[in-house]
């Protein structure tokens, strides 16, 4: 069988593995350890400006860390309403902060505009009987593989700042915008963040095994973070494997080559696909039109993927899907 | 140097990498592995109680989600005063408990009798003003390394039975309290686990790396800790890692033996520190008291551990504490 | 000016002012005294079924301590989009639900019929990533003035049990349900509530000052909702205040006569609305379709009353609208 | 029978319900309403500092609503270990700061000094796996009737402010102390208060019925207050009854001669005492050695109070308590 189900599930990366052997002997527990002590030096430089960056078990646990430090119990985040926290975390803004509620926006691509926001807050009554907007929360890659240009993420922290809203992104395929921008891994990352307040910087869909990294961009409020992580029963006493993960996909670009290596396979598969494509593809994941009898002769070819919806499919790229398989996917598609 | 600092952060065991090594290709996501799912019927056997075992990266979370299974927003648990869950988890119950309180108790080696329990919600009236006791937490081994007998576990447990508390035991390092009773792996695991409602069961100290397993013997709350643990962020993607871990240290008795070889060597250094003592050696701490100038004699050797308040030190042997070391430790402390 | 702004400021009703004043000795503080011992025993009498009846400040409240006995933290209510507890409770179920998720089903005039509640449950899948629904909330009179009748409130409870799901109303003018539906008080109240598990039984906006009564058809979860209330500091040491003015409504059926009241005035204006009308009248609001100059010259005449949106206008009748008022601002209307 | 049980069931001032009464006609809802609008101002001028002041139907509410503005949920509150908050509020501020810790001080009367409370933080580690303090909370007049001079206030907030913490003050009984350190309305006033940064200052003790005011002395905070008591269910939709009732014990100084009064009596009966009082009288409360037999004794004569422990009696002073019955009951405990 071939999947094409998730890049959740993937393999670890050998580079990975390497970075985590290398840690295994004893150091300062939690994140004491000398490795840990590098990561906000390391993703300064790469973002170039001052962060902090904390590693954590979980990208639910990545957003939520973050969205807490933006958004009080009393308060309202703004996100699509198809967005990973909304739909797939199982409540975890909720326990995260304490209470608070998700504001459900519509936009194409589950990417969010500027004026899809306002179209849910202009209406929300300014008085204490309704919950106001503390913050916004976007998806890059999008829930549906749609990359934001830089000009758009402009437009969106521009907008973020004439409402007071901190502005969250959910990397959890971060990697993925960042090589379809393209350029060298500092530019990269640059285009793909642009000015948000803090990103979840994933890294277990792009090789890694169970670290991604809060990105805190003001160093500030990292501090909170830390008693949070604690708090949350995030703070592992052997954080050095962790933090020996996130290094080992930022040495050598890796993180990057993994994601322009699953885009590059994702549009090996978007060639097949033509007007059945519901999305444009900008990251590594598709969306294709295929009737019930349509996925049923692709699983029968050996391809394994999940229905979306009646009358389509998703497809993911992963950072190992073979270029062959991609091919033979797209020609698959292409020839039903 | 040689470390008695903590074994949290010692290496990680062989066993455990190879099993992690062999969990290395694309499985179901989350807890949908072949791996995870032979959890529960291991532990199962293991305790001779049916039982669900979840999977989660930190003590702190094991043992937080265990408690909320039996505590309600507007209850308390007791536990003791120097418990790690008041003094050591950042407020994680207050997190996970909704802001449920803990009541503080007073015991000999941070052990808890009936009668310490007693002392401190007898006096809580009846009534809706004060904050009504729900569940008992204890520490197997406790905060000094003391282990509870298995009879000491029946008393405690009638009692919570009694009261009406839910009974939750905190194994941190709950192998070197099952190796110290002594028996086949489910002779000990059995005797040092009495008939407690949830088990947080420590691999990590013990040769892990960051897989803990929460043990729940009324299966029917299994299904909320699942919720709960997905909405805290612990629910990885890639579980069959920790899997892995858990199922690499019960293959062999794994985790039995790296207990035992932990307790020898706290035998070892015991023997040298006679009345030093402050707690007998019950599992793979010590607790011995030592001058400033003892401390900074037993440094200039070579050893590395924390000090204990003013008048004392605290060393821990871990699973890969070679003996000599240990050997030479006690004959230092004798020297002295 | 003649009001029709809300019922929620209108003045206290004789006979509750008569009913403080003769609680005004010391009795037990708290709900230890004479009045709040009545309660249950008063509206199981009311209700012909057993229950609990909490007094408690504010309806926000009420609704919210009842919903969070059948909705777990990790759960989810259903309510509709423009429920109350959605719109304008400053997300206090977020508080009192400890970050529980409102999921908002659509429906006529701001009711729901099970197909919408399935409509919107249907889809989620039974999976930790996703919030499972624990708990429908309906209002009676809905936001919109419409009443549930006897058969689509038991419609709505078999499709709850089914669901397992609890059922809770909020009744902020439940009394103008009731009436509506008619026959003595004994009847109409029945008739109003059905088969419900807790409903949030609603005085203040029909003549009371600040008691609201929480009714509670489990008598077992009234005890939890005890130390609720005190933990949410709605235990106010002269309760016999609060149970007061609930007695005071109920002795005589003012409860009843006063909503009757407003329910008439309603029906007056009604007349003059014709086609106007966005809703059927069914308690004592009406939301009519009027341009903003035909505001404007309501307005003129006296007439005070909000806007609702932009091309229509909300009235609300109280206990004390005259009906002369009400009948001139139909005829007004009329004459527009 | 005279009663000397609480000050807290006592009836309501003939003021208090002029006020009430005064009030009586439909205005702007919540806190929109003409006397709700008055209290800034009202506070501002008796304390000579800028305040906002909003009205809450619990000193429960009051506490809490005003201990979320100066710490966090992964925060403490330092008080005293027989505080009202920690003792007698159902757990209140565990639900109000989602979980934040209560640190419990010892001090003598219930009252603490900075070094009481650096006795409690000092020893926590800065480090994230202990919670750190956010806040400290006094009681004016203390659980044991106890009164802080200025000068001790001033001293504890410097500590405060040497400390980062913020500065409550529970004044459940403050209008109490403020009477005991005399002066004008704005000189007893000032005295009481010091300069905490918010106060819980409490009428209904005092002949209120059931409203305190939340005075915050950092009007910016105030905002978030306003949020969070809509939140908790407290905003009253006739909120002018409760802005009324505060509003009736201001004119005039009504507060201060009623609390007046209750310390007279209490000092009356402070005089039969002598040896047997086991705190100075600074307030209305005293707490009176008396064997089982002396109690039952007294008790026969007619005198209505609580048992304190096994040993001792506690007398409260009201509002309302006739001179002739204090002296009686001073005249007969120095009879026994």
């Amino acid at each position: 069988m071939t999947k094409f189900l998730s890049d959740n599930a993937a393999a670890v990366h050998p580079a990975v593995w390497h970075a985590m052997r290398a840690a295994d002997q004893a150091d300062n527990p939690y994140d004491g350890d000398a490795l840990s002590a590098e990561l906000d030096a390391r993703f300064t430089d790469l973002f170039g400006r001052e962060c902090a960056a904390l590693w954590v078990a979980t990208g639910t646990a990545a957003n939520c860390l973050a969205l807490a430090t933006m958004c009080a119990p009393h308060g309202a985040v703004v996100c699509h309403e198809e967005a990973h926290i909304e739909v797939d975390e199982g409540g975890a803004p909720g326990f995260y902060l304490h209470g608070a509620k998700l504001i459900h926006a519509q936009g194409e691509g589950a990417k969010l505009t500027p004026r899809d926001v306002a179209a849910v807050i202009d209406p929300i009554r300014d008085d204490v009987h309704q919950v106001q907007p503390h913050a916004l929360a976007i998806t890059q890659a999008s829930e549906y593989g749609r990359t934001y240009s830089p000009a758009e993420l402009e437009t969106l922290a521009q907008f973020a700042r004439e409402r007071s809203l901190g502005l969250h992104m959910d990397g959890a395929r971060f990697a993925n915008s960042a090589a379809l921008l393209g350029g060298s891994a500092r530019e990269a990352a640059r285009a793909a963040c642009g000015t948000v307040d803090s990103l979840a910087f994933g890294f277990i869909k792009n090789g890694g095994m169970n670290a991604e990294a809060v990105i805190l961009f003001d160093p500030e409020v990292a501090d909170q973070v830390r008693y949070r992580r604690k708090r949350a029963g995030h703070l592992q006493c052997k954080g050095r494997y962790l933090a020996a993960q996130i290094l080992g996909m930022l040495d050598g670009d890796v993180w990057l080559a993994n994601a322009a290596h699953a885009n590059a396979a994702a549009q090996e598969i978007a060639h097949g696909c033509g007007e059945r494509l519901m999305h444009p593809v900008e990251a590594n994941e598709l969306f294709v039109r295929l009737t019930a009898t349509e996925r049923e002769a692709l699983r029968a070819q050996g391809f394994e993927f999940y229905d979306w919806g009646e009358d389509a499919a998703r497809f993911v790229a992963a950072w190992d899907t073979r270029q062959d398989d991609a091919t033979a996917l797209g020609k698959a598609i292409a020839a039903l």
